[in-house]
């Protein structure tokens, strides 16, 4: 055992602290397509906000670079290690420490699942409202990728729903940032500066989550278009209507077929309907009274009709849930039917029409494909990218992120850049932004140890 | 005219640089109780991103230290001028660029009133829904200081309101951050950074910010309690059932009795009623629907009651307006009557009730009183401090910024520090909070010329 790994080895203890042949290849990578496993020296599982800052300090000391790691459900490649790096893993750190049901907050560890949030919230009546559509992610993990999902049309993204922080600064510093609070006018919003950084400028080791009463009444409509076009003219009406759908999807049909088949799905949508269908909406109400559920989907349903739905479905308790659950896996069929990569663009919501076609166009140019489906509410369209050849993808996605760019959005709305979109960031982001970014992670992390090759690294 | 008013009068034309016995009285102050009037060496207009870039770079050069103006309506000296410095007022830069119906965001200039930005959305039906109380403040105003106002409790603050942003950094460089999208992993969230930093970091040149769709049907419930105690416990249980007020205030009774007075209001409360008053709760509903509105109103009144409310009084229309308006103006209120500062800490819900009691004793102890009214709904306290002595004061003030911080709470939850709470966070934060804070002001601001006396200053 080297000096660094005997001095690790000493915060930790011995059997915390996995070196070499110890580490099993699950620390190797996340779940973005584009990369093989890489190892690390060292994989460190600390128990206490104290151990991680005695290992940023000696990292820093020594020049370890160091990955955070929660669940690695990411697919961008944000908690693949770096070589010689150290892997911190918060899978020790995985308590929900509080359940406040006056101020409606959680305080957790990063290492928290979002399903052991949801069992503890449940009995609470409450609930952490982040749905990133892969419930074995940590809330640790969230806050690092500002992870996002269906709900975030009503509830919001992760930066909406994190309200304070106890965090590490890679100098050593443990530090708290705002609390059981809606509101803070008093000095910079530290949280939200370190809420999608992708670990590159401290590390949460205490998530004060909001939380929000459960709803008893749900119901999921599923309309069928015959026209994408259409789809996309239709999303921001049903926003306006002010029905306020905590589900807003849609799903090409492509995507939906590959779900359906995949997910052995039983929708009740006849043939002839289904073969007219270029693109399917899912929208999902909830409600505190059970007869003005009714009546809200009632008037969807009415909307849905005139803004040119085939046919409007509520589907019924189990195969709405059976739905969103598939839909909830669209990366998994994703990566079954052989995508080579998968992004989720966020554009305006009016851009969405002309993104969806000049991006499939640009896709279809190159031989390949671009398939998918989105939380049309949010304007984050997730692909399905098919295109085998490295270089020719390379060249598609920069084509497809700058388009998005150009339509006033961003390469990516909730999954993050990880390192798997880095190099396209450093390529079409203004350089201005990307010096004072430079500067900012500075600040944070004099020794650049933290996750050193994400975002612009 | 010496060098340094030739050179920014080239900038913005002569006509738009004021020097000297040009300069009126007015922009030597904001609303701050704290402070008499400071005159700053020059006064710019510009009516350009780029000429703010240009002056912020003859100022980085010159080393003129500069603060930002929009309305000037803030109460805690954030646009208080240096005494050598240069005031960048944004009064010709006040348009509203668009207003965006399809993506529900409006794109203003930040010299744009809350009252003229409200006009321009009424016609779409939609509205910006941050109301601190005073509809002449700007929006730009509004992101300086991450304002608040009654609605916070639905809709929150600026920061959740606010998109995106172009703004000039203190070196020169024009940036865009943001957009008119909800959510976004790609990289800092700087908007979100720069929200809130009281002019420190970088100048807002264009504010996109969310509008949400104005509901018809709305109502307005006085309730008074006889025990203030009764109040805080109540406003818990009033967010969890789920009836979603957009306004929740709590108004103490000589608060009431102070606006009630110098605003001629009549509330219908009588004489024994009022008497046996401690303190009301002003809970305000809204709806599409006009009859789930009346549902509504009335599970408020019953459960009102049940916690403990003397009587429940549906406002009408003028009355509840009146009301509201008069709440606006509390703070003139507590001017009128002497007040000696007003400060508005935010503590999470559960410790308001602690929160008051103790720092009503701290005030009473010095032979002074601590009197007010507050989103109750964010835990967020407005008090009119009575204590004349500046060093009694200062002490007092010491003890109950600390006080709200030990309950887990924060010196400001919407006035921000401007340069009359700087002194007492410097106290109070943690050091290795504000030397993160001084590296990332200096990430942006190298020559340290942004509002440098705010904050940490």
């Amino acid at each position: 055992m080297g000096d660094g790994a005997a001095r690790l080895a000493r915060i930790v203890g011995d059997k915390n602290l996995l070196v070499g042949e110890a580490i099993s290849e699950d620390y190797g990578h996340d779940e973005a397509l584009s990369f093989e496993p890489r190892m690390p020296a060292y994989v460190a599982k600390p128990s206490t906000a104290e151990e991680v800052a005695e290992l940023l300090k000696a990292a820093s000391e020594l020049g370890i670079p160091v990955t955070a790691r929660g669940s690695a459900t990411g697919i961008s490649g944000g908690c693949r290690p770096e070589a010689d790096g150290l892997v911190v893993s918060f899978e020790r750190m995985n308590a929900v420490l509080e359940v406040d049901t006056v101020n409606h907050v959680a305080v957790v560890q990063p290492g928290v699942t979002l399903s052991e949030l949801d069992t503890k919230t449940t009995a609470a009546g409450l609930g952490y409202t982040v749905y990133p559509g892969e419930l074995s992610a940590s809330v640790g993990g969230n806050v690092g990728t500002n992870a996002g999902g269906m709900r975030a049309v009503k509830y919001g993204v992760t930066r909406h729903n994190v309200l304070g922080l106890q965090a590490v600064l890679p100098t050593g510093e443990i530090i708290r940032t705002g609390g059981k609070v809606s509101k803070i006018s008093t000095g910079y919003d530290l949280t939200q500066l370190i809420i999608g950084s992708e670990g590159s400028l401290a590390l949460a080791t205490e998530v004060t989550v909001k939380l929000h009463p459960r709803l008893p009444h749900g119901a999921t409509v599923l309309a069928p278009f015959g026209d994408l076009d259409q789809v996309m003219t239709a999303v921001p009406k049903i926003v306006a209507a002010g029905l306020d759908p905590h589900i807003l999807e849609y799903i090409d049909t492509m995507t939906m077929g590959a779900i359906v088949y995949t997910e052995k799905l039983e929708l009740g949508v006849p043939d002839d309907i289904r073969d007219r269908t270029q693109a399917y909406l899912v929208v999902a109400l909830e409600n505190r009274h059970e007869d003005r559920l009714h009546e809200d989907v009632e008037a969807l349903g009415e909307l849905l009709g005139e803004l040119g739905a085939t046919e409007v479905y509520v589907l019924e308790g189990s195969s709405a849930r059976k739905l969103i659950e598939a839909r909830e896996k669209a990366f998994w069929t994703a990566k079954t039917v052989g995508a080579d990569d998968v992004i989720d663009v966020v554009v305006p919501r009016s851009a969405m029409p002309e993104f969806l076609v000049k991006s499939r166009e640009m896709a279809q140019a190159t031989g390949g494909g671009a398939l998918g489906c989105g939380h049309a509410g949010d304007g984050n369209v997730h692909l399905a990218i098919f295109c085998k050849d490295p270089a020719t993808r390379k060249k598609l996605l920069t084509d497809i992120f700058g388009l998005a760019m150009a339509l006033g959005g961003a390469i990516s709305g909730e999954h993050g850049l990880g390192k798997s979109k880095t190099g396209y960031y450093r390529e079409l982001e203004d350089p201005a932004k990307i010096a004072l970014m430079r500067r900012l992670k500075q600040a944070f992390d004099p020794a650049g140890i933290l996750n050193p090759s994400v975002l612009f690294g």
